[in-house]
């Protein structure tokens, strides 16, 4: 039988495994410094749970999944933002805010592409349980200091409001049924730009006149609080509430930014970022970063009803799902790892000279262990140079021998295989000369 | 619609994943330690490619799964074994040895019980590449310093070798086509006793000679060497060359586990352990912790038929699952953790005071985190004493508030939540006065 991989499917083998921890671990720290907790749930969950939220095109791409005496409907979990309503659903008496993180994998079978897989690691926070602005503003300098510590320079957070939105399309005419469409034709305002877009909702069945007053709401350019005011000051005389609504949530929101000392560069209000997914009903976000030109690596936004689908009670929630996949491999394509990040954890080979000297090498490695470095012992007696090429060719950064000549004056020798720097000293003093020659850590 | 997990699957909520954690970490130090590299394969493999490999008792409990449009037969993970082995088949230039392991959910449709889920994690190390009974001796010695280091005492790796089990069944006469039937049966040795195993073998068919000679040798008991030298003697007349190269085995494997410095007390020749999995050729473990009696907690050996089935060259083995579900549970049920651990990452909860004083507070969990405290903001104005409720639920060992009069002098207050002491401080010092207060880390 050949070995084969599903299709879309991939292995990560050690040498790529030390940046994607470097990454996550970044993450983790800057989501519990922010006071976000971790979660886990199941890759599983019933078939009837993630069903009806993410939209007829989403749930296409669903795994189904089932045993042989099984008898639930079982799918693969499609995001971790619908298992969170459901986890806050089932216990109600989780203390809120419930301010959780989830760093794991989902599935979803959409046709594999470059540097696109169908399973894949999201990385999401949430907040669950205030209305309050601040934690929208909380969810945005959460992504400005993940994103700036990751070394991203040249980013900008968009941030749009879905009651804004239904706002504007109130205004303007578009028919309560097309709502969807509307925002589906804007969502393509990036390929297609303006004029673009306005053919786009000619195609669904937007009457010309509404297109028109649309198209000058969206074209509302401006700083900061300007342009919400501009926005303010075309709709004034019609009363719109969800638009007066989302108006004020991007005001607070704003006000928070400011107090949270978020560096106005790095975000912008923008009418014309849509965000996907259905469940959004408040403020959304999106992060694209400018150049180099890689799109789009962190989205979310408030979903206040998701809860509602589950329990009688609705609890509001909002967050931000990071696209960690990508972000690894831009910063894996644009060097933008820390200096000292290796390819393996393993610190040291303990080389076998010969059968004869293999217990003076188990002895050396459980020396060099003890005094705290990842030591590998090779195993077994096999010519130097083989030794010495499998060290280079896992990018281990120390190599130690333990020959006749050592042996008998109860020595070692440790070589840096970058520099073939070589010294030849009691296992403790060589234990403490490649300590202090690696440095820092390795990324753990 | 009622939130509902599927039958046998769990949630684990923030509270717990602090100790699971510092289990997982711990286990990953010790893995890097000793020279084994992480791996990342993922959940779903093609179907045929799991099958044939486990029997047919556990393939029964195999997830199959499938999305609307896929062509490929595709089932979850059942452990972590085979998809190794496929991944040595594909990638036959990964360099030799090739020592990994791998921390991850597998699924199995077992029935549900108390502490045993359809969804669990298995935590494996593996050696690839050698056939040196010293890869199998560190491996013994890894389950040694892991176990020691989570705080075990009472525990003894058992060890057997699957060459030398189908040798005592050939000297004992045991047919063949009955080898399967005959481990079946003494694998039950600890729960049904000599005379029970004797008994299954006679259900089996394996004639009554047949078992008085097995039944003798089985009974063989001592320390150490001594065990193999009687069975040696026991078998001296009859050439049975697996058994031959069974005993080899073990006398090597025991040479390097005295080199390795594995203490006597911690493992022990058992030839009544036989391990479920059908795939095992070799020495084989199993760990079972004594006192108090919470059974086998390792399992693992030799199966250097596996990559076989993948690729035309066949690729020597060894390893060990660690079964770090019930390690966790054990750990937890014990109070094994370490003193300092505690059930939140957040160090420090900012209270609100009140709506104009959400600025103060703002700037407070700012400074905070930039002191390096994991930091959490109520993010809204609520009673004090609901948010020190807050605090006390969730186990947030210091609680920091900022009313008026510290606002006005530049203070700020915090407060130990364990013993109630408290000082208002400029935040700085606030913070350092935290940090001290805290120590170590926190199973990071």
């Amino acid at each position: 039988m050949e070995p084969r991989l599903p299709r879309g499917m991939r292995d990560i083998l050690p040498d790529q495994m030390m940046l994607r921890r470097y990454v996550i671990r970044t993450f983790e720290r800057i989501f519990e410094a922010y006071g976000f907790e971790p979660l886990h749930t199941p890759a599983l969950e019933l078939r009837e749970t993630l069903m009806g939220k993410y939209g007829p095109d989403a749930e296409k791409l669903i795994y189904d999944a089932q045993h042989r005496e099984g008898k639930e409907a079982l799918s693969l979990r499609y995001d971790l933002s619908v298992p969170l309503a459901r986890v806050v659903a089932m216990y109600p008496h989780l203390p809120k805010p419930f301010k959780r993180y989830q760093i794991a994998p989902v599935w979803r079978a959409e046709r594999p592409q470059k540097g696109r897989y169908r399973e894949f690691y999201q990385c999401d926070a949430d907040i669950v349980g205030t209305t309050s602005m601040a934690a929208d503003a909380e969810i945005v300098a959460l992504i400005d200091e993940a994103l700036t510590r990751l070394g991203f320079r040249n980013f900008v957070i968009l941030i749009n409001d879905r009651k804004l939105l239904a706002g504007l399309g109130r205004f303007s005419g578009v028919p309560e049924p097309l709502l969807g469409q509307l925002y589906r034709a804007i969502d393509k305002f990036d390929r297609l730009g303006m004029e673009g877009v306005q053919e786009e909702m000619r195609r669904y069945g937007i009457p010309e006149e509404v297109i028109r007053r649309m198209a000058g709401l969206l074209a509302i350019q401006g700083e900061g609080r300007e342009v919400l005011q501009a926005l303010a000051r075309e709709m004034a005389a019609a009363e719109i509430p969800e638009a007066m609504e989302g108006l004020r949530e991007l005001e607070a929101l704003l006000g928070f930014l400011d107090q949270m000392g978020v560096s106005p560069q790095h975000y912008r209000i923008s009418f014309t970022m849509v965000r996907g997914l259905e469940y959004y009903t408040g403020p959304i976000f999106e992060t694209v970063v400018t150049e180099p030109k890689i799109g789009s690596i962190t989205g979310g936004g408030r979903y206040d009803g998701l809860v509602g689908l589950f329990a009688k009670q609705s609890v509001p929630m909002t967050g931000t799902s990071f696209g960690i996949e990508r972000i690894i491999d831009v910063i894996e394509e644009l060097g933008m790892a820390p200096a000292g990040l290796r390819r393996t954890p393993v610190e040291v080979l303990v080389t076998v000279f010969d059968e004869e000297r293999m217990g003076a090498a188990i002895a050396t490695a459980r020396a060099l262990r003890q005094a705290g470095l990842n030591t590998m012992l090779y195993l077994e007696p096999r010519r130097l140079e083989a030794q010495l090429r499998y060290a280079h060719h896992k990018g281990i950064p120390f190599v130690v021998f333990v020959g006749p000549d050592e042996a008998a004056r109860g020595m070692i020798t440790a070589r840096a295989m970058d520099t073939g720097e070589q010294r030849t000293l009691p296992v403790a003093e060589a234990a403490r000369w490649i300590r202090s020659a690696l440095g820092g850590s390795n990324g753990g």
